[in-house]
């Protein structure tokens, strides 16, 4: 997925600020849920980030070709499931690779809940897909 | 050290966005640092954080008191040294725990380098000092 | 009102970057809402800027100390008020001032509508205090 | 120029936050300033933004999509030139429209020096261009 480069994610250095990578990582996962989602009836539930990691390879300058963004789906539990990333510059460099942990919960009690079964289903089959 | 919220932390759930939790992280290095560096001649030296890892532990909505922000120098390598982190809500509950490294780097070679030797000792003292 | 000023408020040159100014003002704008409707048992309905005008003064830098953002009500209108504002860096210098436009509308048609008495009332009050 | 909507760029609303429009401003003016000085061998002089005025016409949600930014020369002085802009979204409906006063300075003495020869020269072609 295409991301575009903003000025305002330099920061004083001129080199993106490692938090907007984080945001680059927003976008993509974002997307990817909305495409997963885009056949559901009712495509929001309430599931949360719980944990992210993130290695940082490559420092990344304003250019105005996009980055790319790869996401896909890593593994899928009961409650849970996890996305791996990869940041990789226009010219194909990978900038930073990292992975994140979704759960699915239950507003009123704030516990983690079961992923709903057609949304299972969607994530096993994009799971499928990367093999 | 505490971080004040914005309103503009927010998204559309009326939480503050999971990658600002990033920014308070990075505010609290950074002044970690200054701190560390105060009584250098030549504060600045080329490094660069090369991973993080983040658990979300609650969501935070906003409020006029402080977020606290705790960083600690957790290791220290040849070139690289870790930090810790713990982000409190104003009730002291605990909503995030983190750790990062830093490596110190020659732009020149874009390699990896020892730590300045004042710098490591510093660093020494700042992780011993948690003990 | 004191504004915390953020390492990610920096652009390129090391300066606070201009548009961070339109955050520190819709900071300072929320919590004299905030105050101004605290008494109120409803204190949400819909209102939206229109219009925002800055004049940048002085460049601004990273310091720990807070900026002073003082925002105050200029007139009240039927369906809309004003607002001014001003950005003091922390030795009390002119960094910026501005002025804003709030109106009132009716999420369902989209138009403005007149004032809601209680608020209206809390902002002639504020505007009268200033003088 | 296209800009694209990031998830980020939302508020509690679910709207695009009006500080985020001057964002989009920007990165509009800095594309079109990019584009200016591309001939020039040393392309970079202090020049600093004092004033814009920002008129909000219609909410935005995110969409894939990209927004339209226009931005054009209106007018060019002796040591400052003016900017206006229009941000459309993807069905051509306006969203706003901003003017921006640009002002060229010296760095050392802080206050401000004619427009350099060569980059004046290209603001008045390419506000001429609009006609």
């Amino acid at each position: 997925m295409p991301v575009e480069r903003r000025f305002s994610d330099l920061d004083f250095l001129q080199h993106i600020n490692n938090v907007v990578y984080n945001d680059y990582l927003q976008e993509a996962r974002i997307r990817l849920m909305a495409e997963l989602r885009s056949d559901f009836a009712d495509p929001y539930f309430p599931q949360v980030l719980v944990r992210q990691e993130i290695n940082y390879r490559k420092t990344l300058v304003l250019r105005p070709e996009p980055l790319i963004v790869e996401v896909w789906v890593t593994s899928v539990g009961r409650t849970s499931y996890a996305l791996g990333y990869r940041i990789l510059d226009d010219d194909g460099t990978l900038a930073a690779d990292a992975t994140s942990v979704m759960v699915c919960f239950d507003p009123a009690t704030q516990g983690s809940v079961p992923i709903p079964a057609d949304y299972r289903a969607v994530l096993v089959e994009a799971k499928e897909g990367n093999g």
